[in-house]
C-alpha cells in the first residue's frame, strides 16, 4: 500500500480529509483510508478507520472481506469458515445434488470436517495489497499510438504488471481501471482453490419467494450458505474475520456494507446510458425472457432436465429480471434526463476554463463513438450472448478459439486464453456438463439461429437443422470436450464435427467483435479520464469511481422507504412474515422442520430481513454488512425494484440494499439444524454473550 | 314506518339506546334510528339521527340513496342527477357503443339534456316505507307445515304482501328476509324507469388500473358516472339530494357509507361457511376462471368480439376475483376456524340455558342440512352457473320456462315470471342482442357442456356438437327471441329448435333442483331465526343482520392500514400516484386531455381514492359516502383484498373499502371536460363555495 496515489483526488481539490457521506458512493480502501473520520464517527462508526484495512499489514475488516466466484463473502471464524449468499454457492450445491440426493431441495448440513462437500472449480481470494500504477500504465502508451495500438500497450502492460505479482507464491494478481483509466491499480490477492460446502439451507428458505419476491420488498429470504477454505488441506487461517454480533439491529443504526460490487455506469455520459438502455438492456429482457421460458418449457415435468438447468434458469432471471428493474427505473427515475442536464451543467463549467479543454472534446467524441456504435449494437449483443447461450456454442467457440491462442507466446494471448486461466476454463468446461440438458440446449440454439438468420448477415443466414447438428456432434460429450480441450487447430478441422465448424464459420465475426471492442476501450482510455477530471472537478467533492469487481465499502444506515404513492415500506421483516407468506407452495412453502420450530417461538421476534441505504450493486451478493464496531449483522443479497437503475445514478429516496440478518442464521442454526458446533465455532454458541468488540489481528 | 317492530332487537337486550359503533355492521334504517345518537355525535356525526331517515315523512339522506340495477347511487341535484360508479353504467355505456363511435373508451359528456343518452333496461328505486311484517308472515305458515309447505306459504304471502303494496302508482315492492327469517320487512320504493346517460369517462380513467389494480390498494381509479333520472318526460325532483362538499376528507374524518349490500354470510354456521368455501367460490374462481380465459381467447383481434363481450368479461372477471379473495381471505384471516370457536361458545352458553334448546336443535340441523348439501353441490353449481353462462342456453331454459310459468295465476308463478317482471325480462332478452357474439358464446357452451357431462348424469351425458346446435336454432337471433317470448311451450316445442329442445330437456333438473332449494329454504326459515336469536342473546350487544340487498348504513373513519409485515398504506392518493403509475398502455393509460391538464396543476394536490373501515361488500359499488354533516364526499366503489372474506366476518385490522374522491371528479369536470354546467347544476361550480349544511327536503 506504500504506492498508493492520490493524485487524483488531489486534483479533485480534496486536498483535506475527504467527507465520505452514508449513503451514495462505493469507496476504494484507499478513499476510506483518506476520508474524514471524525464524520464517520458522527455518522456511527465508532473504531477507527484504520480497522478497515491497514495498509501496511494487509489486515482490517477489508482482509476478511473476500471474493468467491463473483460473489463477495466473509471470513467468520478462525478456522476458515465463509459466509455468503445461498445464490453464491448454489452452483456448489447442485454440483453434489442427483434425483436420488436432492441437496437443492433438502439442504446440507456438515456435522464433521469429513461430511463436507469439496468444490471443482469454487475459489476463493482474499487481498493482500493495492499498489497504484497509473502512471506504469500510462508510460506504456507509445508517443502518437491510435487507439488500437493504446489498447493492445495498456494491455500488455497490465499482463507484465499481473505476471510478475504472481511471481508471488499462491498470488492471484489483476489490475483495475477505474472509470476507463482515470487511475490503473494492481491488485494482489492471495487464491484459495480448495473450498467446500459446510451448510446450505433447503433452497425453499435460501430462496424463499422464488423469482415472485426476487428484487422485491418485503422480503423473508434465508439467502446464505457457508463454506470452508482450506489450504494445503488444513483449514485456512485468515488474517481477520468477522465477530457475529448478536444484539442485531434497528431503524437508523449504522452499517457497512463491504464487497466486490461489478459494474456500474455511473460515469458514462447520458448518450452513453442511451446505447446501454437501447440495446444492453432491452436485448438482455428480450431475449433473456425468450431463452427463460425456452428453459422451463424444455425441462417440465423432467427432473434431472430440471436440476441440469436450474443453475442457467437462477442466472438469467436474476439478469432479465435486473434488465426490467433498469429499464423502469431508467424511466421512472428520469435518470437519463438528469444525466444529460448534469452533462451539460459540466460542460458548460468546462468550457469556461481553458485547461478543460481536453474534457470538453472527450466529451463530444464519447458521443460521437456511442453514436456509432448503434449501427452494431444487436449483431454485437447476441455474438456476446454465446456467452449465456447454447452450452454446444459456447464450448465449440472456445475450443476454437484455445486452438489458435495456444500456439501463440503466452503474453501476447487473448487474457482468456492465457496459461493462468486455462485450469480454470477446463474446469469450467467439465463442471459444465451437470448443467448440459439436450433437448433445453437444442432450443436455446434453435432461437439463437433464428435471431442471427434475421440479421439476414453471415456465416448465419438462415437456420441450420439444429437436431442433425446436436445429433453428429461429440461436443456435448465432456469426456470428449476434454480431449479437444488440447487440440491443435488442425486437429479440430480433421474432427469434421458440425459443431466445431460452425465454431470456426463464426470465428472471423466473433475476432472482428472483439477488434472493435478494444479499439473502442483504447478510444475510451483515451477520453474518460480527460472528461472525469473535468466532472470531479466541478463536483467539488470526492467521487467514488465506477464499480469494477474490486473491493469496495459502502457507508449506510437502516432504513425504509416510500415505494410509491400511500406506500411505506418499513425495514424490518421477520419470521412472522414468512409465515405469513407461506402458502405450502413453491416458491412460499416453509419447510415442515422450519414450521414446527417457529410454532416454539415468538416468530414476529426472530429477525429475517433488514433494509439499509448502502450503495450496493450486482457482485455484492454476500457482502458482510456490519455494525459500527465491525461485526457481522447480516449479509447483503439484493437490492429493491425501484433500486435497481441505481447502477447510472443513486437516488437516496429509494436506493435501499436488502440484507439477511445473521439473527435468523442463528436461529436456524439453533433452533432447526442443533448445530451447536458450528455456533461454538464462530462465537455465537447458544448462551454465550456477544462479542464486545471485533476480533484481534490475529 | 308506523309499524316498524323492534322485538327481535329488545329480545337481544337492546331495551336501551342500541350502541352502533363505526366500523362492523351494515345498520338498517331501523337500527339506525334506534341507536345511541349521543355515541354517533362522539364518533363525528354533525347531524341528528332522523336526518338520516324520517320515516314519517320518507326523506333524508337515506331517500337520496337509491338502487340502480344492483348497485347504489345518491341524487346530487334537485334536477335528478344521480352520481354513482362507471362500472355500475358501464352497461348503458356499451348499449350505446358501437366500434365507429366507442364512447366506452373515449368516455361520453352530454352537454346538454337533448344529448343525454337514454337506457333501455336502466332503473332506478328510490325508497319510501319499511314495515316489519314478520307476524303477518310468520301467521301464514300453516301449523305442521314441511318444509316445502313452509317456503310455498312464506312466498304466498310475500306476494300477496308486494301486490297490495304496488297498488300505489310507481310503487315497487319486496318483502325482505333478514338472518333467514329473523325479520321480514316490506320495502316499498318508487320506481324510475326513465333514466339517461349523462357523463361515463374514457374507461381508462373509470377504470383505471383494470384487473391488475382491481381489489387492490394503492388505487387511482375515477370509478364514477351520473345519469338523470325522468319522469313523465321531465327531469325527477327528489325528496332528497346530497350536497357535494368541496372541503373534502383527511385521515381520521368520520365518513357514512349509505347503500344497498348484496349478500354476506356472517349469520350461517362454521360448516355452512365451509360448504360455501368448498364449493361456491372454489367453483366460481375455477369454472368463472376458465370462461374468462374462453371469452378473451374467442374474441382476440375483433373489435366487434371485444365490445360485445366486455360487460360479461368485467362481471366474471369481478366475481372469480373476488371468489379467489374470499378463498384466500378464509384461510389468512382463519375466519371458518374463528367461526367454529364462536359457534362452540355460543352452543355452550345456550345448552345452559333451557330457554334456548331450540337454538341448539336448530344449529345441529343446519350443520346436518350443510353436510348433505355436498353431494349435489358440483351439479347445481352448474345448473345454476347457466344465468352466466352461454347466452343462447340462458334465453332457451327462460323461454321454456316462462312458456309454462304464464299459463298459471300470476300468484302462483315463479317468482321471476310475474307479470310485473316480464317488461324487464323482455328487455333484457333485447338488450343481450349487444352482448351476444357467436364465437365467444360456443365456446362458452362447450365448456358448460364438458363439465355437465363429466359427472355422467341424464339429460348431458355426452358433449353434443355445438356448432351444429348453433348453427339450427333460432334462439340467437333478437326479433325471433321476441317472438318466442309469447310463444306457448306448444308453439316452442313445435319450431323443434335444437337450443329449445336442449331447455325442454334440462327442465325437469333445473325444476328439481329449485324444488331441493325451496325445501331447504324452507328448513332454514324455520331453523335460522332459533338459531340467531341465541348469537345475539349472547353477544348481549346490537348485531347488524347479514347483507340483503336493503338499505343499509356503514359508519367509518378515513384510515389506512397494515396489509402484511413491513408493509403501511396511508388512506389517500392522488392524481400524482395515477401519472407515476402511467405507462401509456392498457390498463395504466392516462388519456391526453388528462395529462394535458394534470400539466397545469400540482397533481399531489388532486385527490383521488381514500379508504375507510366501512363494513361493505357487493353491492355498495357507487354508494354514497358522506361525512359528518351528510355531505357527499366520495362514491364507495370496492373493498381492499385483504378484506374480501370480510363477507364472512369483519376484521377490523384490515376492514376498509375503498372511495373515490369527490374532488378528483370535480377536478376532471371542471379542468378536463370544462363542463361548468354540470358543475353549476350539482352547487360545485368553480368559484362557488362548498354547501355548508345539507341541503333542505324538497
Amino acid at each position: 500500500m506504500k504506492n498508493i496515489s492520490f493524485l487524483r483526488l488531489a486534483a479533485a481539490g480534496a486536498l483535506l480529509p475527504a467527507l465520505l457521506l452514508a449513503g451514495e458512493g462505493k469507496w476504494t480502501p484507499q478513499q476510506v483510508l483518506q476520508s474524514n473520520e471524525a464524520e464517520l464517527r458522527k455518522q456511527g462508526l465508532q473504531i477507527p478507520v484504520s480497522r478497515l484495512w491497514n495498509a501496511a499489514k494487509g489486515t482490517g475488516l477489508l482482509a476478511a472481506t473476500v471474493n468467491i466466484g463473483g460473489c463477495s463473502a466473509g471470513f467468520v471464524s478462525p478456522t476458515g469458515l465463509i459466509l455468503t449468499n445461498h445464490h453464491c454457492l448454489f452452483g456448489l450445491v447442485q454440483e453434489h445434488s442427483r434425483p436420488d440426493r436432492d441437496l437443492i431441495t433438502k439442504g446440507f448440513l456438515a456435522r464433521t470436517p469429513e461430511e463436507e462437500l469439496p468444490g471443482k472449480t469454487t475459489r476463493v481470494t482474499v487481498p493482500r495489497k493495492f499498489t497504484d500504477v497509473t502512471k506504469a500504465v500510462e508510460a506504456a502508451v507509445p508517443q502518437g499510438a491510435d487507439d488500437l495500438a493504446r489498447n493492445r500497450a495498456i494491455d500488455a502492460k497490465q499482463k507484465e504488471l499481473v505476471s510478475g505479482c504472481e511471481k508471488t507464491a499462491g498470488a492471484r494478481c489483476r489490475v483495475a481501471a477505474f472509470d476507463g483509466g482515470l487511475q490503473y491499480v494492481l491488485i494482489e490477492s492471495f487464491e484459495l482453490s480448495d473450498v467446500r460446502l459446510v451448510y446450505a439451507p433447503p433452497r425453499a428458505i435460501g430462496e424463499y419467494g422464488g423469482e415472485v419476491d426476487n428484487w422485491m420488498w418485503p422480503r423473508h429470504t434465508g439467502d446464505f450458505s457457508m463454506a470452508r477454505a482450506y489450504l494445503n488441506g488444513k483449514p485456512y487461517k485468515p488474517e481477520f474475520y468477522f465477530p457475529i454480533s448478536t444484539a442485531g439491529v434497528k431503524p437508523g443504526d449504522f452499517v457497512m456494507v463491504l464487497g466486490y460490487p461489478g459494474r456500474t455506469m455511473r460515469s458514462l455520459t447520458a448518450m452513453e446510458m442511451a446505447d446501454m438502455r437501447d440495446f444492453y438492456f432491452k436485448l438482455r429482457a428480450e431475449v433473456y425472457g425468450e431463452w427463460i421460458r425456452i428453459l422451463e418449457e424444455a425441462t417440465k415435468g423432467n427432473a434431472a432436465g430440471t436440476i441440469a438447468v436450474a443453475s442457467s434458469l437462477k442466472s438469467l432471471n436474476n439478469v432479465a429480471k435486473n434488465a426490467q428493474g433498469q429499464l423502469a427505473g431508467l424511466q421512472r427515475g428520469r435518470i437519463i434526463e438528469k444525466q444529460t442536464a448534469a452533462d451539460q451543467r459540466v460542460m458548460a463549467w468546462a468550457e469556461k476554463r481553458p485547461e478543460y479543454a481536453a474534457a470538453v472534446a472527450a466529451k463530444k467524441e464519447l458521443d460521437q463513438l456511442a453514436a456509432q456504435r448503434r449501427a452494431t449494437a444487436v449483431r454485437d449483443f447476441l455474438l456476446q450472448s454465446i456467452a449465456n447461450g447454447p452450452l454446444a456454442l459456447r464450448h465449440a467457440t472456445q475450443l476454437v478459439r484455445l486452438s489458435a491462442e495456444r500456439v501463440k507466446p503466452d503474453m501476447e494471448r487473448d487474457a482468456e486464453y492465457m496459461e493462468r486461466e486455462l485450469p480454470r476454463l477446463r474446469d469450467r468446461m467439465e463442471r459444465d456438463q451437470k448443467s448440459y440438458f439436450a433437448a433445453a440446449d437444442q432450443a436455446l440454439m434453435r432461437s439463437w439461429f433464428q435471431r442471427m438468420a434475421a440479421m439476414g448477415q453471415a456465416p448465419i443466414a438462415e437456420v441450420p437443422a439444429v437436431e442433425a447438428l446436436y445429433g453428429a456432434t461429440r461436443v456435448t460429450s465432456a469426456a470428449e470436450r476434454l480431449k479437444m480441450f488440447t487440440e491443435t487447430t488442425e486437429q479440430l478441422r480433421a474432427r469434421r464435427d458440425p459443431m466445431l465448424e460452425l465454431a470456426f464459420a463464426l470465428d472471423p465475426a466473433l475476432r472482428a467483435q472483439q477488434q472493435s471492442t478494444r479499439q473502442h476501450d483504447g478510444a475510451v482510455a483515451r477520453l474518460r479520464p480527460a472528461w472525469r477530471r473535468a466532472v470531479i472537478a466541478e463536483a467539488g467533492k470526492p467521487v467514488a469511481p465506477d464499480a469494477n469487481s474490486t473491493l469496495r465499502v459502502s457507508f449506510a444506515h437502516v432504513k425504509g422507504y416510500v415505494p410509491r404513492e400511500a406506500v411505506t415500506y418499513g425495514p424490518q421483516t421477520s419470521l412472522a412474515g414468512m409465515l405469513e407468506k407461506n402458502t405450502g407452495e413453491d416458491p412460499f412453502a416453509v419447510p415442515q422442520a422450519v414450521l414446527a420450530a417457529a410454532a416454539r417461538v415468538d416468530a414476529a421476534k426472530v429477525p429475517l430481513n433488514f433494509l439499509a441505504d448502502a450503495d450496493t450493486t450486482g457482485g455484492n451478493s454476500g457482502s458482510p454488512t456490519v455494525n459500527g464496531r465491525g461485526e457481522l449483522v447480516g449479509l447483503n443479497f439484493d437490492r429493491v425494484w425501484e433500486n435497481v437503475a441505481n447502477d447510472f445514478g443513486y437516488n437516496p429516496a429509494v436506493a435501499r440494499n436488502v440484507n439477511v440478518d445473521i439473527r435468523f442464521f442463528l436461529w436456524l442454526l439453533k433452533d432447526v439444524e442443533k448445530a451447536d458446533g458450528l455456533l461454538a465455532e464462530i462465537g455465537a454458541a447458544p448462551g454465550k454473550a456477544p462479542a464486545a468488540a471485533p476480533a484481534a489481528t490475529h
